[in-house]
């Protein structure tokens, strides 16, 4: 198998999945709300129904805080997308993307043990999500922004987080991004180097690529170059100065400290990891650039970067986002131990010390049998969500 | 007890309810989320999550259709509310009615064995509750309006029904119309008369007196005076003169044939059926104004407009909203099985056929043990939901 030839279907072939295995996973939908109290008899109906239920609505309008402690609210997750960056298959729009957004609600579930139900929107503008969501409030407890667009995905969570009193994350922003800490943090280690010392290339300036730029940044790291379908982002860049406004440009003052201008052989001569978050291609020969003993994360899914056989000729430490190699960066790792969290401490955001505790937290399990080959836990290490949401409970203190 | 002085809690006592039993009961809500395909290995995630589920995206992607059978909004039933009526409690607010759409949807599983959320919106402004919902169209397969007040109910579902191409339903008009229009059917036989030739006053214009009117007209009932707080409504009163697009002035068209001005003494003089859906109470004196052989249906929940034991004394059946006494006209007997036939047949909108064939089916299973006592099924008999799928089912293709 050559680098250039890989295709999802390949990858489905190599999880031995049949397209008629997966249709039938998904025939109906993955979701189902069930009730907690029982609906058996007349009694029942007056507790949980009328007249029962009308003493907690009396309840709750005569001190609201109740509403905490007696709805569903306050520990419901809602999974909210446009459709627009799903996967790596794009712009299908909020029909197609459902399917993507009830596994994620399944996740928070079997992974969190949060309800989670998802919120697909026909609108694609900034303002409208928001004024939806709003308007939505008193029915959840936390938003996860899911497969929306770059650069709208960070003025949408930014203007979110200071309309809503409640966590909001888009995930894959930042789920990436504390993995991606995490794992970094240990091949640093088997590579016997420290984190502030490393030369980081990023290739893909998204929703991914620029989180992850600003937690390795916030962890103390750099030297980060963050390259785009342009090139390397550099201050003195025409389109940057043209566009001086935005996130990208402001990337460009924080990081690049090297100055260095040119496309992905300059960005990996004498680096030390590179971080792929974009569907780029990286050519052997650029590989052969970095310093020796690097470190290779080709995330993009289902088609990494580099593959592995290819990766490990040259690097020290290899890692992708695929269940079929070693060391998979996967957000389901972060994102139900940091919900839970939040909403565990009552936190009303989630901030950037409590991002760095997940990585963290992430980053200690594996650190007991840690090797080239094992930088992260499992995906589906029972350990790993008890142990982000009691950190990022802490940090949110 | 008398007729004045029966209140909420006292009804609670009759039920032996207890507040404790009650606020244990909604602790952290009443619905749960869970997942129907398992999680538990790697080979789960790829068909559930990545990479199996891009497979399923792409195909509805390229062909919408299959959004219908391969995730779950298309049997899911969104419980709308924005807390302008909550139950006998008014203008609550939507976090305080949240814990009664939560036992809406309990009731749409329990009953329909339909998925169900309740979302709840911090605004009461029409062409925004419709804004939502029309951005939020591809997340969810039907729409059950629930406690919103008159008359901005009635603009709102008309003109929802307009917006969205699925069932959209105010259960508070229609599932009330529909459980009385079949007590009635079975009262007008148990007293040997025929729906068309009833004297039938309606106390109350709000959503569900309009609803009722609406449906008895429908199915055939040529005399029926509605009563509002300002007394008998009627084309030539002033206030409706003076707010002639009103869906009162409209009704003052469409009832009262026999001209009546004046107040329920003169609304029940000579009447054969009272039905109240208000909180007015009904007074001793009026009552005795009825024909012989009176029907009372005392719906206000959960003070009836006159109790029972008083009713008895004038009328041959008398049916309240209540569980402690016989003839309980609740809506459980009707809105589960109305969207989950509408849901079932792929129907658009919930028409007037379907409504009164819902009617029909649950009158029919009444009528092999009919009594003055027993003119509607117990909302626990495990016939109707079925029942009612099929004949709406049925009425709509």
């Amino acid at each position: 198998m050559s680098v250039e030839t890989i295709t999802p279907e390949q990858n489905l072939t190599a999880l031995a999945l049949s397209e008629e295995e997966i249709f039938t996973a998904h025939e109906g939908g993955k979701l189902s709300v069930s009730s907690t109290v029982p609906l058996l008899n007349k009694r029942d109906l007056s507790i949980a129904y009328t007249p029962g239920v009308a003493e907690v609505s009396r309840a709750i309008h005569a001190n609201p805080e109740l509403a905490r402690t007696h709805t569903w609210a306050e520990r419901l997750v809602v999974v909210v997308s446009d459709g627009t960056a799903v996967l790596g298959l794009g712009d299908i729009g909020p029909s197609a993307s459902l399917p993507v957004m009830e596994g994620k609600s399944a996740l928070f579930k079997a992974f969190g043990d949060l309800d989670s139900i998802p919120l697909v929107l026909n609108t694609t503008i900034v303002d409208e999500i928001i004024e939806t969501l709003v308007r939505l409030r008193p029915s959840f407890g936390a938003v996860n922004l899911e497969d929306i667009s770059a650069p709208r995905c960070f003025e949408l969570e930014e203007r979110l987080i200071e309309a809503l009193d409640c966590p909001v994350m888009h995930d894959d922003q930042h789920g990436t991004a504390v993995v991606v800490l995490a794992a970094l943090t240990n091949a640093a280690k088997v590579t016997g180097r420290e984190l502030e010392g490393l030369k980081v290339v990023v290739s893909g300036a998204g929703a991914a690529g620029i989180a992850v730029s600003e937690i390795l940044l916030t962890a103390g790291v750099k030297d980060v170059v963050l390259l785009d379908s342009k090139g390397i982002i550099n201050a003195e860049r025409a389109d940057l100065v043209a566009d001086s406004g935005s996130v990208k440009a402001r990337f460009a003052q924080r990081t690049n400290p090297r100055a260095l201008s040119g496309g992905p052989a300059e960005a990996l001569q004498g680096a030390d990891v590179f971080i792929g978050v974009s569907s780029s291609k990286l050519a052997e020969e650029h590989l052969k650039l970095m310093n020796e003993n690097s470190i290779v994360f080709a995330l993009s899914n289902p088609d990494p970067e580099v593959l592995p056989e290819v990766a490990v000729k040259y690097a020290a430490v290899v890692a992708t986002g695929r269940s079929d190699f070693p060391n998979q960066i996967n957000n389901v790792l972060a994102f139900p131990g940091i919900f839970r969290g939040a909403l565990d401490a009552g936190a009303r955001r989630i901030t950037p010390a409590m991002k760095i505790a997940a990585a963290r937290a992430i980053a200690a399990l594996a650190e007991e049998e840690l090797s080239a080959d094992y930088i992260v836990p499992s995906p589906l290490d029972p350990r790993v969500a008890p142990a982000v949401t009691a950190a990022v409970a802490a940090a949110a203190e």
